[in-house]
């Protein structure tokens, strides 16, 4: 079988197996914004190869004329679309439609697969493989929120073993000097990540580990959630506005702190890095500790030499072109370059990312109030 | 068979009727605050008779003690509720815990049933019964929104004839002078409607037979929805803030009105009567033809000379207390006095009121903007 | 002199007497919707007459084209006009400014008032000064809102003396039977007024006196704002949503009551009848003490036998039309009829009501949660 | 004299001449919740020299307590204050008071200016001074907004004489390598400019002149706010939420482009620089003519080398800090540093900023989609 046709079968198999413990109500629901229903990201995937690469194949017969209005995401491009706050109020298509639909498009998918492909089409496909591994993430992520904030807060995975000791802490020293930045391979990688440039660093430490829940806890019973003068101004406003006082899933039971995982409420695990944080905790974090968030390109310099991986690392970096960045024509072209502004930029990747989805170029990107992905904090200060 | 039973058993048989042509994700969203998931109905239903009959009961066992923070809908005395506009965003408990709860509650109330029962539960149990009713109505209103905002537009019912004629129109004539308002009999009725009392009325006409489609679109047709000079102040503001220019559910496709039904899109049916207008519409309607919407009491009074029954027909009368009101006591005190304030009395009964729930003195309400029930239109002036 | 144009004299000079410790600032502050700059009702009442009257008359030269778009209230047949929260967003026209329109209109009004009036012009002149009055008893409201939610608290009249004792208690006693409610001589009264007509009215008994501080204070302190049981629903929200839990200017410094006042922030006067209540907390201090507020029939049809005109009584009674209300033709038909939804009535009159503005007929009306009037609290019950 | 008094004179003249044609009643108004009443900026600079200089001076007595509350903006450290929203309600203190309080804390000041001072203590005076002139800017766009906004758009300056020709365009071409960042003289600058740092630029050339009118007018002829590709997503939404089809102050009016301007509504000059755009609308333009804007260090290497200060360009730069930044401690800590987030940096200065407030390394900053400030476009791109 060739390569292309395995990984795309690996990848679009991926997806399902990630709602195997769902009930097919759990498909349905869109709790806020910016959390999807699983059946829609089931369904958005498979449109983006019907509409992207099948639609281009002669003889190919569009599942449903509907779907596109149903499953566009932001693609101003294809069409009017529903707009991002009514997903959750549709109940058809089915869950059983969209798997059907899924079928018909994997079927289509493996017969042009088995055929010579341009250069441009293969891209394309690895694109939307890609484009479907990132959605992956946002099923764990929005399946996890879906049921962590129902009140009968019930378990879609097994547990996990945590760690038994916080991890050794030590600080990776750089010098300052000129650093490559951005994708230099010939494999896949977005357009984000291209444009490999020099950039000059002032020298710096970073932590070899993310910051743990045990640590974490300290900044809370310090008074951090109190104490204006570690917070951004919004971040200050956002604290107030939404009586945070703690990451996302945690809850104060009896004195003690739980927390929702995949396998339901848990006992809190102190040497687990904290997970769930805004932007606006992490930099506070960072500022009590008289310390400060590295930036993207502080990050992507010292990677390789600590680990990384468990958590999606704020930086204080906001997500910008890379010099010459230019966007693609046509509905790709939407896919990165317009967002860019007001985000801020995350590196590394997450325990839920999929396997193969993660490079030490990667620039992922969220608002600075967003906790619902596996987010952490790495330190960094000037040397 | 007693006749309590029986009647228990008919009406909570009704309620999972009206769902049998739904999929399992048609229960679950809740598209406007106003709607909520049919799931939730049938367990809400089930709620009230386990919290207020079957707990008073000794030896019985709750049969899950999330339900009452789940399903409970504004009993204030009764415990935090969730919060109405997020029913749509709980995926469990599943339509199946529901259906076993319903068949755990069921189970007890029928052996309840077999005993012999105090005046005051079995008052309970009939209240129960009603409520139930009631929520069919909303069961199949909400159905109906759910299924009719969705772009597949799918059809959950055969298709009902409609009426080949408008109707045959005249006026009931009514002589000024004294009435008796309220209900009198021995039967059961809400405590909205008791409190027998006298009202003066003067000499009024009341027509026969409510505004049809043919009728309402000429209104259209003439600009009432341009000329603010029909409309109250908020209603005109209303109509311009939502872009209002029709009934809810009325699409203008290629140069003909179409109107989304149980059975789907169909066209629309001129001899029909206008439905699924808001207060606003009907007053405007009123407005233009020169004549007004009957009171209340004009509508009670006259009721029996004229057919009714197909259409909730708003009438003039905000829904206040009559003379001599008095809360009940506790939680079930809370089912009507505490919404007597801005909204509109709706006399009658529609095509979705269920069999044996409608009387003369029947008092609906809903607040003026609100479209989603059957509601329609009949006229009457000073004579 | 003739009696018209001194009417008109002492009606214009009354609305600035009430400004006359104003300082220029204090005419220009919007602080909420409701309330309306002072400048703004100086200049809009002026409008009145300048659109309605002095633009009939032939060779009358408008102030300025562009007054009609900023003064302009709610009249949608007169032109676009400046959306009311955007009214304490205009610096100009100046205060002077507007003094002279003001001038300049009272110019041209008392030559025209020297002249002989056809009645229907008279009708209008006598309307406009019913109009201006009403905004006098706004002027009065307003200001104490602007600068009664000022920091600095400033005073802008001199203090009353205040009731030394509770006002003896007792009730009066109506018979049930027939009655006849509206307006029936032959001066000045708001369309909303006539169709003097019959109504039937249970037995019932009526407070002579108004509720007063210091009983308020009992229900306050009995937890009156902590007992759902006593609210209507959207009451309830209201109470929790804004933190309600006293009337409107009552500061509670240091363990005593103090009460904004025009005299500036004074002791809570206990004999004095209760201010600043919203219909919920009128209908939840009824409820409270078991009783009930009136109806607008029955007040009216009681009050020839108790004083009133101290507060504005919220009645029972939704805002609706009387049996064959006709709105007028054109502008001026706007004035009333198009509220008649969602708002309830007031009846009475208050401390800042213009002399001779009031009536026992007088139908004022209010939205449930509105409080900066000078609203109060009369009880009644079935009897 | 002494220099430092006779700047602190000059500064403080300055605010009082830029509001010299203003009406009392101009004073008051905040239209929007980004502009502040023009009495506002006068007391909150003077609070500023009382609080952290005046405050800490043995036997200084306090104008008036209840200041601070008033006329604090953002600083969290020196308690409550008024919401931002509800600067436009106070109608106290009077202008009058205001100017009052300007001689008291001036007469404090300059006799403070006379004795010998630590060199702490004239830093924050000097600190002081340059925080009015901010004000002065923001007074100078404040009262335009004011007064732009009025329907009857009057005038406040003379006019200025427009350019009669597009300035003649080139471009200034740099080579890529090491630049240096930031401030290194010895006068008065912003934390935010501190760190002076090595960068490293790519090859870049950048436009000698600003984007006319006359040029952005052909981006608003071929369409440029109707193609969507042009936008950021954030922004795209923003022209369709706001209907935005031109700059802020453009009016069209009987087919020719009018334009708001201190002088009152004047035609538009076409070869004077586009003004009162957002970094949306900038950024749309750059792409549109496939270019981009600048970085800000891009324009610190290159503005040696351009005439520049008639308008602040919007850079393509996230407003983050300088390597090495660290908060001050205390109130004066807050001046910077909490607002680097989710804004963009402007570079330059307008043709408002006061004089001997600008520098090369001035670091201005703004949320994206604001346009009441004096700002302009300078295309760059990659070389």
């Amino acid at each position: 079988m060739n390569t292309l046709l395995h990984q795309y079968q690996a990848v679009r198999k991926h997806s399902e197996h990630l709602c195997r413990n769902l009930k097919t109500e759990d498909y349905v629901v869109q709790p806020v914004v910016d959390v999807s229903p699983p059946k829609w990201h089931l369904g958005h995937t498979t449109w983006f190869f019907e509409t992207f690469i099948l639609q281009t194949v002669k003889g190919y017969r569009e599942f449903d004329p509907m779907y596109n209005f149903v499953f566009n995401s932001y693609y101003e491009s294809v069409g009017v679309r529903v707009v991002r706050t009514d997903r959750g109020n549709l109940s058809r298509p089915s869950v059983e439609d969209i798997y059907n639909y899924r079928k018909y498009v994997d079927n289509a998918m493996h017969s042009l697969l088995q055929a010579q492909l341009s250069a441009d089409l293969t891209g394309l496909i690895v694109l939307g493989l890609n484009h479907e591994q990132q959605h992956q993430e946002l099923l764990a992520t929005d399946i996890k929120y879906i049921l962590g904030n129902n009140p009968l807060q019930p378990a879609f995975e097994v547990e996990k073993t945590s760690q038994v000791h916080d991890p050794e802490k030590s600080w990776v020293t750089m010098e300052s000097g000129l650093y490559e930045i951005g994708y230099a391979g010939d494999g896949f990688c977005f357009d984000n990540e291209l444009g490999r440039h020099t950039v000059y660093l002032p020298a710096y430490r970073i932590a070899t580990m993310p910051v743990t829940n045990r640590e974490y806890l300290v900044f809370m019973q310090e008074g951090g959630y109190k104490q204006h003068q570690f917070w951004h101004a919004e971040g200050w406003d956002w604290v107030k506005n939404n009586k945070v006082s703690a990451p996302m899933y945690w809850h104060a039971i009896d004195g003690e702190w739980w927390c929702y995982q995949p396998s339901g409420l848990q006992l809190l695990q102190p040497h687990d890095p904290v997970c769930h944080i805004s932007f606006y905790e992490a930099a506070a974090y960072a500022a009590w500790k008289g310390m400060r968030l590295p930036t993207e390109f502080e990050w992507e310099a010292a990677a390789p030499k600590f680990p990384w991986g468990k958590r999606w690392e704020w930086t204080n970096s906001a997500y910008l072109p890379y010099p010459g960045f230019v966007r693609a024509a046509g509905a790709v072209g939407e896919y990165n370059g317009k967002f860019m502004v007001n985000q801020m930029v995350l590196r590394g990747a997450s325990e839920v990312t999929p396997e193969g989805h993660s490079r030490i170029t990667y620039r992922n990107f969220f608002h600075a109030p967003l906790r619902w992905q596996y987010t952490g904090i790495r330190l960094a200060e000037h040397y």
